[in-house]
């Protein structure tokens, strides 16, 4: 049986199955969700995952949800190539990557990216600012590393670019939105801010099939 | 060399790195910080982890921080017995409760213990008691899964029991607290509230060198 991938566009967290897919060059029955219509809270799809979010995973009869740990079954199951490196040291510097974006910059990456897409909350400028600031210096921190190597931590591609990627794209949209001229986020123009980053953005952009994972209602 | 461990007494962070190490049977070498002494910030270990956050892993030359990390680094690096599940299908689980724990316990969880534990931010009840209905639900679902296996996933105990663990013994700890009593935070007692999760504590604390893992100031 394929793999089955319900999905919903924009979301950071289903892009990063999408791309490990595509890296693993697994093919799969696309099941994208619209949010617009609540498909992700329809009764059928809440038995798949109680807490009617996306990505979710189908392989065979096994379902898995939550975007690491979907990574993580995907890598064991198909682990050509590895995206949890190759040492024990390597998985242990990939999971520390995802633990600080997941422990630091996803929350606070909530915190600029929804008032700017849906207008909630934009009078909340001081968290907004405090917000920013944390993620510019998470960037630094992400730019530093990538001024050293092509990849944020082994040689080659790895789960660490995978989780951080989307959410650096998400942000970056999030910047470029009319309602985000009033706030200095200091995000834009990305090779200006963020040089190394910019870079890696382009040589993710390069990837063989890298279009069939980027958000359609973006384009 | 032998494996040092950074830590401080009463991290859940910490707990769970000292939980896998006696599961792994792997001797190391305690490096007890002093939070009240700012040893945590001390240039020093600032070298080791930039964050000035425990736990910190040390083994030989490498050097890993990230609770989930150092878990993962110890699992590939020392793998029996294995913690994070013998087939792809167990460890997507596994990864999944992990993932759970991390994005809808822990930050509630801090809702909840900070102002029990320090006396700030008492007067947020309203956040206070929001958070403790979140915690209830995942409680709530974890119990259910614990009705049914000794184990959160698998026939043995893994990296999700150890992952979850410390954060429910933090909870019990803030729900005891005398400040806690003017909110019906609705934790104690453990064995009527959540019968299952009782025990499965009370299996935990049986393993062997459990207690050398107990925060000592606890005591």
């Amino acid at each position: 049986m394929a793999i089955e991938l319900y999905w919903g566009s924009g979301s950071p967290f289903a892009w990063r199955v999408m791309l490990t897919l595509e890296i693993k060059n697994l093919p799969y029955e696309s099941k994208l969700l619209e949010f617009s219509k609540g498909e992700h809270k329809a009764p059928a799809y809440l038995k798949l995952n109680p807490r009617g979010k996306v990505p979710t995973l189908k392989d065979g009869d096994f379902v898995v949800y939550e975007s690491v740990a979907i990574m993580a079954y995907l890598d064991r199951k198909y682990p050509d190539p590895p995206i949890f490196g190759k040492t024990p040291e390597e998985a242990g510097l990939i999971w520390r990557v995802i633990s600080e974006c997941e422990s630091y910059l996803v929350g606070e990456g909530n915190k600029v990216v929804r008032p700017m897409f849906f207008g909630k909350g934009l009078d909340h400028v001081e968290e907004i600012q405090q917000a920013a600031q944390t993620i510019r210096q998470e960037l630094k921190t992400i730019d530093a590393r990538l001024a050293r190597s092509n990849w944020l931590v082994s040689e080659q591609i790895s789960a660490a670019d995978i989780t951080v990627f989307p959410l650096v794209q998400l942000l970056l949209r999030a910047a470029s939105k009319e309602a985000a001229r009033s706030f200095n986020l200091g995000l834009l123009p990305l090779p200006e801010t963020y040089p190394s980053i910019a870079r890696w953005v382009q040589r993710i952009e390069a990837l063989p099939n890298y279009q069939r994972t980027y958000p359609p209602h973006w384009r």
